[in-house]
Order: C-alpha cells, then structure tokens, then sequence
C-alpha cells in the first residue's frame, strides 16, 4: 500500500488534516484502533473556539454545526453563592464560542470522508511505525484479519496521549514538560436540560464543578473529585446530590433537573507538552503532542488549529517542494499550544480546591475570583482568550 | 497619663493615623520600640499607588515627594532576554505610581507630628494592652526609664506583623490566613545609578530578581534566594555577579553599575491576614493584620488606606458618637487587603522560581508573560491594580 501522508487516529486532529489534504487533491489514508460507533459516541469536549468554528464552516463541515450548534456569548462564574456572567459579546464585539460536541465533530469529518472516497479503516491494531527519519516512512498494522504495510510521505501521529506515534521517536528527541494534577473530574452525561442557558463554572469549598449541555436536552455536569476515587463508589443519586450541593446551594439561583445517567467517566487533570512536534517525517498533531487541563476547553480547538497548519505546511510541501511552512509547523502549534496551557492551568488553579491548598488560597481564589467580575480588564482578558485566538497567518 | 487614642507602632499605619487624627482635633499618642534615628533609616517599601500619593499631598505631606520623588508611567518586565513596558500612561488615561520610600514618608510624619505638637515617644519597651474590650483599655509601657499607663478610649495596633497588639487578642477572637512561601529575596540598597528609569521586574532562570531605587542615585536591588540562605555568604562581589545574571545577561540591554553596598537584607516572602481587624476598642491597621508578598509593593500603601479609614472612622465616633463607619472598617480594610494578596501572590508566583516547579511551570511563566505583553486587556489589568484602585467612598 502506498499513499502520500499516513494518519493514524481518527480524532479531530487526524480527521481534519486528512479532509484538508483531500480538497487539496493529496492522498492520505486513516488509520483508527477502535470502531467506527466508538469514536463517534465518545463523549469528549464540547466548545468550540469562534475562529475555529468558522474555519469548520469554510472547510464544508458546518451545515449541521450552524443548525444544531449553541452559540454562547457568555459564561457564569458562580462563587460566593452568585452567579457572575461574564459578557463576551459586550467585551469582545460580537464574537462568541459554539457548543458542539467533540464526537459530532467527527461524525461530519467521518462523513465527509466516506463521501469523498477517501480512505479510513477502524479497528486496526498492531501499528508500528518504521524509517521515520527516512523518506519513506511505512505504517505496520494489522487491519480485517490481515498485515499491511503502508508506505508514506509523510506520517501525521494524530493518536492521543497514549498513542503509538510519539513513543516511535527515539528518547531523547523530545522535550518532554508535564504535570499531573492532583485532581480529576466525574464527568456525567444526563438526560436532563442543562442547568443554565450558558456554561457555568462553579467554585465550591468543596471543590470545582462545570454545568455544561451537549444540547437543550441533554446536561454535561462535572466536579472535582480526588484522581484516586472509584466511580463504582458514585450512584447517580450520590453524583446528583454532590452536583446539587456544589451548583444549586446557597441559594445560587441554579436549578438542578435530575435525567437517566448516560455515560460517567472519570479524568485526571494533566498538563503536558512534548517538543519539537516533529521527528524526520514524522509530525505529532493534537494530543499526541500536548495535553492541557479540561477547564479552559482548548483540547479540541488545539488539535483543528494545529492540523491546519500541518495541512497547509503538508500542501505547499507537495505542491511544490517547498518545506518552509512544515520547518515552522512546530513552532507555530507549540506557540499556541503554550497560551492554552497558560489559561487552561489559570482557570484550573483559580477554580479547583488543590488538596495542599489551606484556608488562604481558598480565600485568595475568591479574591481572584472577585476581581475577575470587577475588573472590566481582567474580564476581557479571560473573555478574548476563552473565545480563541485568531487563526495563525500562514 | 490619658489620650483618645493610643498608637502603638510609628510606621506609616501609625504616623498617618496620628496625623489624620490631629487634624480633626482627636488627641493621640504614638509609642514606638525603635529609636527615630532607626525607623527613619530602615529602608522598606518604595513605591506609592497614584491614589495614596495624592491622599498625601491632600493631607499636607506631599511637598518633599513631589519635589524628590519619581513618577513612573511604566514598569519593564523582563524574561527571556528583553524588556517589554507595560505602559501605565498609556493603558490608565495618564496615572502613574510615585517612587518614594516609606522611610522618607516617615521622616514627613514625624516632622508634621511634631511640628504640631503631638506626643510621639521613642524607644518605648515592656508595652502590653489591656482592658481592649472595654471603653476604656490601657496601654502599659517603659519610657526612659519610668513606667507609665496610658488610659485611651481606643487603641490602635500599628506596630507590625510582630508587634503586641495583635497577640493582645485572645486566641479564638481572630480568623488567620496564612502562607510563608519557600522564597526569599535578598535586598540591597547601592549608590549606584538605578539599571533603568522605571522598575524591572525580572523572571530569569535562576530566580527572580529586581531593579528599584530610592533616586536617580541609589538603586535598590533584589533577587529570589532560599529562605535558608545565609546572608554572611553573600560577598558585595558576589551579589553584583548574582544581580548582572539575572538583570544584564542575554543581552538584555541592562547595564548594571556597581556601586558601594549601603545596607544588605534577607527577607522571607510571607502572606497573611487576621480578621476581624479590631477586637473591643483595639483596631489593627497595616502589617499588624496583614502582610502581602514585596512583589506587589503594596504593604504601605495597604498601610496607609487602611489607616485613613479608620482616622474617618475615629473622627464620626468622637465627633458625633456615630460609630457605624468604624463598625465597617475592618471589612473596608479587608475587602482592599484580600484584592491586594491577589495581586502579589499573582506577581509572586508568575516572576519567581518555586522550588516546587519543574520545566513545564518554567514555560507556563514565559507563556503568562507573553500573555502580558501581548494582551491589551492583559497588560490592562496589571497596570490598574498596580497604579492602584481607588480610596474607598467613605
């Protein structure tokens, strides 16, 4: 087998480069360990930043995003027992984030494929990636009962965290930098209408919680709980109640409308950057390369912006010899990569009770909290960078 | 002996306290350890909010630091090799801070207090308070060679973080928040031009440091040691080499000029606050109810807002017996103090090396202030909380 650029995993990330490659006219072909109906139920992120959404819509994936999509042009921060909004359309012009899950993200990605003909194949195992510093990097997997060897151009890891792509460059390549939180969060999905019309972000002695939506009908609710907690000690009813006491207490104005338990999972809080995102041919996307803390919602947007880049970088490259953009590619991603790091772990410490916290961090974050209501300036500041950056010239 | 109201401490808390009080009439009388010679030579603070610089002009103290003191519209922030200006002028309509040290304040205090006539007394020792919860608590105390009771219808407890009146309060009465930080900074004042017109904050490798001064002829300069560290270690020669690592290397386009050591310090970086700010008719003011960390340079100025409360405060309640503004004035105090720990904690721990950090917080700092320096709204609300908010409506 031969193609041009290999993409193993079928994320956003890989799913996006390989729809960007094809409306250039260059080969590629999808390579995804699980099936088809698992990557397109998981439940994952669900913001997607404005200038991200917009490039969806360029790249013909927006038709159903525009329909069914939320645009939100806010956020509450609740402290204290009050909610606080914060106003992006009143800050920012206009400008706002569209709540659309990570998994019809991909759906229409996985769609827009098979409709194009392009080449996606679940369910393979085995990979191994080999002569990644030469030329001619091949994919090794196993795929219907059979060996393959796909010979490649170019191979994008697009597999995650704990995928194989980053571990196949030699140790010492990389520059590793991580941290991993002394948090996680319970995540559920319900069957009940979200708490509030927006996002809210709670702050609670006894730890973090997010009310979020998959859609008017469907809750996604989070809180903080230890990395070392079983969700099999978690009934519904003791996440309802844990819920209640950290969104709907002290008379926040919240109502809590308890559905069926669709999904629960657990997640521990990590920050993580491997660099340079690159090794021969072989280039890390998404992350597969960096990893930051759920709270500022940046994974996905991260993982479409950085294989934009890669996409161009990968065109102009097969276009016409030039590698000038694919040299920069990894600078590019890693520059916005850090920023989301920055504000993923700001808005992680400013909400989450860190288990060596004592009484005065917990009054400290009310401070900051305070401030960020008060401060027309700090507002904005949060506000520009939760809506996204602009896309990178390139 | 008898006053109104017995000061215990003269440093700005104390001094402007008394000042503030004279004018309306109230009598006071300020006790202090130290010998004058020693508080108007202790060398501290240095850096007045635009608000309590004008607060001291109106008060008739402005006249030496309008005449001496350095207006900034600016302060540099330097990492990774170059200095970026946050510039106050441009992002505050025009306010600035004043480069005036607390010392040279307290010579102001002292001359003003006894140019009026007021009772100030020196080299008090054995001072304890008692009766503070009734309407007449005393102040016992050693003065050149007597002892004396000092019969007030309130105290005020401005004598520091370590002084007496604080631990006059039975243990229970207060709330306290506290946290030493693993940092310290190593200080020294030098007849040395400063390295730059305006203050530079610099986040190195190595640890933070800084560049102040007291004029245009003596730079006061400091960089992140250990807390541990012994001072007796610490050579002139090797604290300049220390102080031009952190401040001129990379090319930062600093030049550091050496100059003669006049004073050297080693001080533990500290965050504390007791609430309430009174107990019966003992009122606390300045560090004697909170410390912030020095990053923010916002000791002095909490020091001297507070302090003007509760002169308002004191003046209604002997006045006119109305003692509802003193009923506020610990959550007045309180309210700036906790805005204030934001802050420095914030400046604290985006400039300094934590023991605790590894590679990856090394990078989130560069990213927090890159973010600075290239958010409008960012660099926006630095500069208001730094230029200062404003005096509270009374």
């Amino acid at each position: 087998m031969r193609t041009q650029v290999g993409i193993v995993g079928a994320g956003p990330a890989g799913l996006f480069l390989a729809h960007m490659l094809q409306r250039e006219g260059i080969e590629s072909v999808v390579l995804e360990a699980q099936p088809q109906a698992a990557i397109e139920g998981r439940v994952r992120a669900g913001v997607l930043e404005h200038a991200i959404a917009r490039l969806l819509v360029e790249a013909g994936l927006g038709d159903r995003m525009e329909r069914e999509g939320l645009v939100h042009h806010g956020i509450g921060l609740l402290f204290g027992g009050a909610v606080h909004r914060i106003n992006f359309a009143e800050l920012l012009d206009g400008r706002g984030v569209v709540v659309w899950s990570q998994h019809e993200v991909v759906k229409d990605l996985i769609a827009a494929r098979r409709a194009a003909g392009g080449d996606i194949r679940f369910e393979v195992s085995d990979v191994t990636l080999t002569d990644i510093e030469s030329k001619r990097p091949s994919i090794h997997f196993r795929h219907a009962g059979h060996r393959h060897v796909l010979s490649c151009d170019v191979i994008a890891g697009c597999d995650g965290f704990h995928g194989v792509a980053r571990p196949s460059i030699p140790p010492g390549a990389l520059q590793v930098y991580e941290r991993i939180l002394p948090l996680a969060w319970l995540g559920i999905l319900a069957a009940a209408p979200p708490p509030a019309d927006e996002l809210i972000y709670a702050h609670h002695p006894s730890g973090f919680a997010l009310a979020s939506m998959r859609s008017q009908h469907v809750a996604r609710l989070f809180f903080q709980v230890n990395p070392d907690e079983n969700l099999g000690h978690w009934s519904d009813a003791r996440i309802w109640d844990e819920l209640d006491q950290r969104l709907a207490g002290d008379d926040s104005g919240i109502v809590l409308t308890e559905g069926a338990v669709l999904q629960k999972s657990l997640t521990t809080l990590r920050a993580f950057v491997a660099e340079p995102m690159r090794y021969g041919r072989l280039f890390l996307a998404g992350d597969a390369a960096h990893v930051v803390p759920p709270t500022g919602a940046k994974g996905m947007n991260l993982a479409i912006a950085g294989a934009r880049v890669l996409a161009r970088g990968l065109t102009e490259f097969f276009k016409s010899g030039d590698a000038s953009l694919l040299e920069r590619y990894s600078d590019i991603c890693l520059n916005r990569a850090w920023a989301a790091q920055r504000f993923s772990w700001w808005m992680t410490q400013v909400l989450h009770r860190n288990p060596r916290d004592n009484a005065f961090d917990l009054r400290r974050q009310l401070a900051d909290l305070e401030h960020l209501v008060s401060s027309r300036a700090a507002a904005a500041a949060l506000a520009e960078v939760y809506v996204g950056p602009p896309l990178e010239r390139l």
